[in-house]
């Protein structure tokens, strides 16, 4: 992992939800894959979450290196009462803003190799390292974006007939996984 | 499914591969998940396959209703001999300008409910209709949106430390499944 390969994939997230899901109609934005599950509007709050408890308060932990460096839990569930009386375009727009400005932020630090490598506590995962922590924000958006598609395909998995063996896609996950 | 709402999705691809891919190192365009599975290199070739020798081709038999209706089978290694001396950037404009004039083409077709009722002979699959093949391009181009993005995070699989169980999109097709 470099920074620079990392920052030029997370730059890219809000475009990708952009082209994804900006003017799509109700079925394509708050459909799921069945009870617990997060519709693509309710990934985008997550990732809003994300931005705004998550990466960057966990990187100022471990840059502090204080006494204390065990990260605060993370409420997977805060958009959804955060975001209920919201729309899809400006939870969208939210997330552009609040990605760039975190990204001019972490490139504000001139992060070290050294600085990279030193640790804080992850409340259920045990140490974990700043490049592992970047790392899994890079893999994190990703997930998202591979989950948004997949969600999406699934409203039409009563449409394509006898296609269903060809398209993975409309039986990976049947048993929620993220 | 509406025509109207596969068209929106089917439009969007070529922005969200533009937006997911383009300027991006070889490391992220030409990574896999593994011995015969598909970089994202890889999927706008099988995408652009897909423009010229499958969906239309395959709409095209179906409406004609001729004496045989059987498709021609898929070759979903075209790409690899195809593409070799390609560029991604190129790729991705040739997806692009293939999709908007074959969306184009269908939108002149002014398809009637009795039209997307017709059907033809999957090689493999037996019969299905006109509606089913419309479905699956829109479910078969989200899958391999997912599948990019999955590629991708699985090039820092080593880099994420502990975070593993908490990304399933790194333990995802494990066991290639397209």
């Amino acid at each position: 992992m470099t920074l620079a390969q990392s920052i030029d994939v997370l730059q890219r997230t809000p475009a990708i939800l952009h082209s994804l899901l900006d003017g799509v109609g109700d079925g394509w934005a708050r459909g799921t894959e069945g009870p617990a599950t997060f519709s693509p509007f309710d990934v985008v709050g997550h990732l809003i979450d994300g931005e705004e408890t998550d990466w960057i308060p966990r990187a100022r932990i471990i840059l502090a290196q204080g006494p204390t460096r065990r990260f605060e839990p993370y409420d997977r569930f805060r958009h959804r009462s955060r975001n209920t009386q919201r729309t899809l375009a400006s939870l969208l727009t939210e997330f552009a803003q609040l990605r760039s400005a975190n990204l001019v932020l972490v490139q504000s630090w001139n992060l070290t190799e050294q600085q990279l490598a030193l640790e804080g506590e992850h409340p259920s995962l045990g140490a974990v390292t700043l490049r592992q922590l970047l790392a899994t924000w890079v893999v994190h958006d990703l997930g998202h974006v591979a989950q948004v598609a997949r969600v999406m395909a699934k409203q039409y998995k009563d449409e394509v007939g006898a296609w269903i063996p060809y398209l993975p896609v409309l039986t990976d996950h049947e048993t929620p996984r993220s």
